[in-house]
């Protein structure tokens, strides 16, 4: 029985097939270039965003009328479990640009899919969300970055950090406070085209083994906003944005267990080729346990999250199962992938295998869309009204 | 979003209607007497087995010629988990009784039918299993019970150990080993009534704090077996075991999530009423945490359990997976109990709390149909063909 | 290198005798009578508390002008530690009667001393500190239970909870609110003899599995306690309870280690003995990597109450230290002797074994001298000042 | 109480200046320049062992007749671990030098102290062991280099890997196989000069993350061994090796406990830095209580290592305990670690924190001088004598 079958058995003939042609894309060329670069200690060579959006693929799930598949949310997350099984991050951030296409397309006004569909269809001008800040990533409160009104749009003035993608974007949506009368004011997003040097400034946060997520900081000093770019009104901002945090949860928790599961493949095959004390390591009782082990947390984290995908997929609002799936599932990830490398022995930290690399960039996957102290956060306080007697 | 909504989205009305009827039974009465006899060191009062007979639950998924449901695999677990949501054992060893009569509506001789099946479906007639012995568990080669043939029938030597409901049945499905002429044999099964005392001995297995298991060691010297209770043939006794054993790990997998989930149901609760430094427990962050990683894994461990069950109900053979279910859901269960009575504090452990019963009784979860060693040797030989890149 | 060397390089010759007489005492009948005790849902009998006194040992840190030893605290964690090694139940209470010995002999007035010394000494008169309440153990600004003064003492009113030997002993130590004029109040702390029944109601706190405790509940009705028996002034009694509470979270720990100790060695001797699949159990690798792993945590538990130990011993005030001794101690006992259990089958939950016991048992030293909760809050608050770069 | 005062207690005023010194040498410059390569994908800049070397560090146990210092093992443990602090792998590979030195001062020939001790000492020629092949580390039956007799010496054949600080010495302690006149042989050492190019090759392991182990692969082809570079005669090489084995696991263990001290300092002074939701990190209580955990296992590694430290340096061979305190240490450091990145959130994966520096060097340890598989047989197989009721 394969691993994803009750995640395919959901989807359409034409969903199997984006899922296939992802398969076929990662394949060969694809993905020994993403692990050269991970050995080189650099982020995967930019030119795959082009080839990748060639196929279409950055268009899964906007809407036929823009050129889109319509693809449903499990189809979205087979894809980047494709992809996943090569390597983490490249998963991540290539469906990442995906994500900012499919709102443009479902969400965007006339006039913001006039100036940016085509060239985001085409991998052209790449987007991404601005929430976080410096000062901390899940406190909204503290956020700090204000859009003031000025003639024609906004002026934007603050810092935004841990951008995915933020290296190569042309584009962010960008939350911010819009300041009233009284000095407080309320969050709203607006569309931020990064194309005037001068009002704005970007670097790399670097994260040694995970360049490929090609994190940025963007600083912003009255950085000009146009008024067409205005996305969700004051105080509608987070409401927007706490509505696509359940699918976000799942998709990255799709993703880990992809990997898990391909880095599970890698360290079996290796363990039944290689001898040691007369025999294939697998043929060792104790070490076969530690496998077995692997496997049996991989398909816990498997089965719960396609239960929440489900969820998802029929237009729940799993907020407790989203947020548990992540959590389980980056938890099982990081901690399989690195039993993965040990098993293998030193051999799985050198470059003669893809463990270490999925080690390096699944451990990532624990911010995204809530570290696991905010997830435990939120599943404690669904507890009295989700387990009653 | 029910707790156990993906297995009843797959029962028919009828079978939504077992479900409801064992909800019924368990809660009251049945609940009380069950935790009054933990309490005092007891078994579950034998009277139970007949009112739950009464019900006519024993005959689940006997055929409807036979006066039974023909009930499918998940309805017979959701209602053996309506019962575990109460105490463990309860749920394990009336349901155990129910197994007996399933056999054999579906794969009994017409003599045997004739012989037991009324009194069986009545709860008069007790059946279980018998396999391992007191020098091993699951190591088959070990097995040393005889049934050598005389005139009419076999004549039956040996002693099995660790018999679910081994205190009350009266009569087994005995494997032993039928002689050959070069002193080796192979093995077989067969009815064995008890009711022929002088030719057999039965004691107690004393397991505190688990004695509604009724665990028993049953010693046979030339007791006779009727030619009519022949079930399998020398060589084929193993194989109708191996056949059963995946719906029986799953079975018990999905009893384990079913506890577990009213154990942390009952923590909540607690830790929602009682106050320490000025408010609810449930409000201190640290503990919260600590219910809600629980909830993580337990939420893993139902999705999973469910996984497996429903390649059961489609008529698969899921080694693996119901191997790795089990061991997911055990080992889940005993952690998870565990946590639940700590967090709550001393009172946990005290006669103030079902906490404490279950988690005595979840334990023998662990020896039921493999081991943990055992599962893991299992999922072991499995992985080279179940995880290929 | 014995398990212990460590403890007892630091010990006196007389120390020493002392740790052999109470190896002496608890080998042969104390050890079969405890055990029979657990298996038949009892406490340990009474009469070894006499037998225990009989030996002197009640008098183990008494002042010499006591007729005491004065001996050291490792040694009292020795002599405890060897009781352990049988039982942790009966090594956790009868060295409770001590501490109130200790108590007695080297803070008591000279009143206390003359009315309680002798039959303390003797085991006749048992003592227990009484400091928790139904409403909760560590909140003692939720303390309510009072101390009023009246002619010749003071009246007391309320109920204490988890007390220690609380169905035998004849007198406890309270912690109690003196209220003053404003209403409020401060805590003390006083001598509470029980010999006027009426104004004082006992009664047991059911702990299946773990009756040994001998927990109670007892209810104050304006019970008297005569002027001499004063312990702490207002406002003194916490500040004393702090002060012994490093030196008793180390003493539980102590013990976890010695039961955790006799537990492993049992499980090994039975992998020895019993062969399964043509060779003893202890043969198979995967198995015995689980052995190794339980002794891998157990030695580091050692080491680290060793460590905690050897600070009391030289007077320091180890406050993280002893915390975080305790709840690794605690955590791997209860770990560690639930692999034991498992690892050897199904027979490990049986009477053949001590192993349920000790896991049953061990258990309760989670709530003593502060939870697992209480104590991960200790160690943080140290955290800042502990560990600086 | 200091993190480190059991070792020190058993130091001479001599020995504390050596620690003294290390700790001295290790701040300011050296401490940037470390996290600096590694935050550049590169090794540890060479110029730092001779610098090393002139505080007269590579000599700490060589004899004072050979201008060393004579320390004691803890003496050695301590230097390594205030080097730890700051970095595992500069620890590991500048305290591997020292290792070189110290066994030819204690066990070289004549000849070989003339040809090599001085430079040796200066850190001008540097050495390590040679034993694992590609075949696999650890059996020692697979081992294949050879050196067979040719006039003057030996000549040596084959392929060794793993080499500890490969990519820099000039010399080998290679363990190879003698062929007898029956075509197999018993294993010898040698001390291989590495000075003549065209008869051994040399390649980079490259190990992302952990470049400044200078891993690397060295090929011999009939390269030549002079007479008086014979170390251990056939049959005894085995032996010599197994008698350092256990005081190089301590210390690999003592380094990584001296990590995981400095990692969770880090994180501690970042949470009490950083404020979420209205205060400092470290007063939220989950947070909090995270960290604690970390320091309650930290301690316990803490103190294993010492006790297996403390049998070293007496002159016992506690194999078991050593095996124990690596295992042990290198877990929790492995775990430990880990979750400071993580609870310090994204930022911990930066490089704004030397963190991730420390989480990705210390993974090495667990291949060093055993893994996790061999420290558990090993432990397994004393497990009978060693714990005995």
């Amino acid at each position: 029985m394969d691993f994803f079958h009750q995640y395919d058995q959901l989807l359409s003939q034409e969903e199997l097939g984006h899922v296939q042609r992802a398969r076929e894309f990662c394949e060969g060329a694809f993905s020994e270039s993403i692990f050269a670069a991970h050995l080189a200690g650099e982020a995967i060579p930019v030119e795959w965003i082009g080839k990748w959006a060639a196929t279409r693929m950055l268009g899964l799930q906007a809407k036929r009328t823009h050129s889109g598949h319509e693809a449903s949310y499990i189809c979205k997350i087979r894809v980047a479990q494709e992809m996943a099984l090569h390597g983490f991050a490249a998963a991540f951030c290539l469906n990442h640009h995906q994500g900012g296409v499919t709102r443009l397309s479902q969400t965007g006004t006339p006039a913001q899919i006039e100036h940016l569909l085509t060239p985001a269809l085409r991998g052209e001008l790449l987007l991404t969300s601005a929430m976080s800040e410096l000062s901390g990533g899940s406190d909204v409160a503290a956020l700090t970055t204000s859009a003031t009104p000025v003639a024609g749009g906004w002026s934007l003035s603050g810092t935004k950090a841990w951008l995915t993608n933020g290296m190569v974007v042309s584009g962010l949506i960008v939350l911010a406070r819009v300041p009233d009368a009284a000095g407080a004011g309320e969050i709203a997003s607006f569309y931020v085209p990064l194309d005037e040097p001068g009002t704005f400034q970007r670097k790399e946060i670097m994260v040694p083994g995970a360049r490929s997520f090609r994190l940025a900081e963007i600083s912003f000093s009255e950085h000009f906003i146009p008024e067409w770019a205005a996305i969700a009104a004051p105080g509608a901002a987070l409401k927007a944005s706490m509505a696509s945090v359940n699918a976000a949860r799942v998709h990255v928790a799709a993703m880990c267990v992809a990997t898990l599961q391909s880095a599970l493949s890698e360290a079996i095959a290796y363990c039944e080729r290689r001898q040691a004390f007369g025999k294939p390591l697998v043929a060792h009782q104790g070490l076969r346990w530690e496998l077995a082990e692997v496997s049996v947390r991989l398909e816990a984290a498997n089965a719960l999250v396609f239960r929440a995908a489900e969820q998802i997929q029929i237009g729940g609002k799993p907020v407790s199962l989203a947020a548990q799936a992540k959590k389980f599932a980056v938890d099982t990830a990081i901690w399989g992938i690195d039993q993965c490398v040990r098993i293998v022995g030193a051999t799985g930290a050198s470059a003669a295998h893809r463990l270490n690399m999925h080690f390096a960039e699944v451990r990532l996957a624990a911010y995204a869309d809530g570290t696991n102290e905010m997830l435990l956060d939120r599943i404690g306080r669904g507890l009295p009204s989700g387990y009653r007697n």
